[in-house]
């Protein structure tokens, strides 16, 4: 192979730092690769590391110690995360979507690829520190968005069902009560989760916090502790609250019918 | 702003363009990014094409015209496709994951982050020119792939669900019969797809077919073209086949209790 020039390293370092957030690269496997010297990787990592900080593509961070290298963090990608939320919310505010019943239908947000990995990416970058060993939601609309966030984080998702499936062989069942006040169930295969482990609770909406609670619940008797809980959006100020300490990328303060909706980004997105 | 860099431009384009699979930049998208001329900038193109395809990083492809420019596609992005397939396979044949009455347990699979990018990115790489406007999956364990590939072909998910939902809004609802016989139904909100449009199926597993035909009679309630269908496994001889003309990642020839899985990568996987 021909000696790779600083240029084309770049690139290709770039791509597979990105392509796998919060894996650690030891500077060897990019000597490899490359056929070249550490101390050239080296120089190579620095220059990336001052470009990303320059673009606002995110973070590039060297681990020392044995298990060392460098890792990639998307961490402030967007030029402005609250441009981003704030674009969010203003489709939630586009009219008609309000529903009967005092719903809101945005499955549409919920699914549609570049706008989860912005929320995933987001929700993941406020808990790199929690230490957290899989994402959990309950099946379905928040799905996507949780698969971003543990994408981020680099850890799995696992999904909690709604009724036992036969084919995810023995489970947990637990009921809880619903923020509307239904009696409502919740699965959890038996090896989907290890005991000891923490979970990061990601879900698409918060009313009162009881399917969070009832995540919470589940994790408990799989003697898992809940290491952080984010929704997409949450109502600001639920009548009964069941849940506390989570976070939320909108707040929605009303949903009246007619009315355009009430919504913003949390304060803590700058 | 202090002149940017080659070295700088190049990582910043990989970031940008593999960021956004499938989407068009215009090259004065990233003129004015630099400040820099056009000139420089299709060069730079020139370098990153070279190196995407020396390194198998995928295709850097330059679109002609009036909404022209250069577009990331996730394609051959792996060392070896088949090779990533067959450690899946591995994955599968481990003991254990068969369960009671032929169910295969392989949520754990079809929900960690690397493995379903990666097959998303397979399953795409096959649809690019099959024009498709959504992805369309039936709840809850192909959404993670399903997500994937919506990704890499820049194109929304839409999920069928097994009834209907009330933040959903009106929907069409219809029976079908699953691959095991029984009677089975399907829902979809009226405004998640339009008359008109391009569906390509993905889903995690076939059997015999019925969940995608019952999807394919969904889709042509909504006057909506298939234009295609693939699954991470299928069954490589089922008793009774419902459809025909659909892909899968793996094959599986045989599951029975107590002997190890026989399951390999798709002949189209290279």
């Amino acid at each position: 192979m021909d000696k790779i020039k600083r240029n084309e390293r770049l690139a290709v370092m770039t791509q597979v730092l990105t392509a796998s957030p919060n894996h650690i690269f030891t500077l060897s496997y990019f000597c490899d690769l490359f056929s070249t010297a550490k101390s050239t990787v080296s120089e190579d990592v620095a220059i990336l590391q001052q470009t990303m900080k320059q673009f606002r593509l995110g973070q590039l961070e060297t681990v020392t110690g044995a298990a060392g290298g460098v890792r990639y963090r998307p961490i402030g990608m967007h030029s402005s995360s609250r441009e981003f939320i704030e674009g969010i919310c203003e489709k939630l505010r586009e009219p008609g979507r309000m529903l009967p019943g005092g719903y809101l239908y945005f499955s549409d947000i919920l699914s549609t690829p570049e706008l989860v990995q912005g929320m995933g990416t987001l929700i993941a970058s406020q808990y790199y520190h929690a230490n957290a060993d899989f994402v959990l939601t309950m099946e379905t609309k928040g799905i996507p968005v949780a698969l971003m966030t543990a994408q981020a984080l680099r850890i799995p998702l696992v999904i909690a069902r709604r009724a036992t499936k036969v084919y995810e062989g023995s489970a947990v069942n637990i009921s809880y009560v619903s923020g509307s006040g239904s009696i409502e169930s919740m699965a959890l295969s038996r090896r989907a989760v290890k005991e000891g482990q923490r979970a990061l609770i990601v879900d698409d909406f918060m009313r009162g916090g009881g399917t969070a609670r009832g995540m919470m619940e589940l994790m408990k008797e799989f003697s898992v502790t809940v290491a952080g809980i984010c929704f997409v959006l949450a109502l600001e100020e639920p009548k009964k609250r069941l849940i506390e300490g989570e976070k939320a990328l909108m707040l929605l303060s009303d949903m009246r019918d007619g009315e355009p909706l009430s919504v913003r980004p949390a304060d803590w997105i700058v």
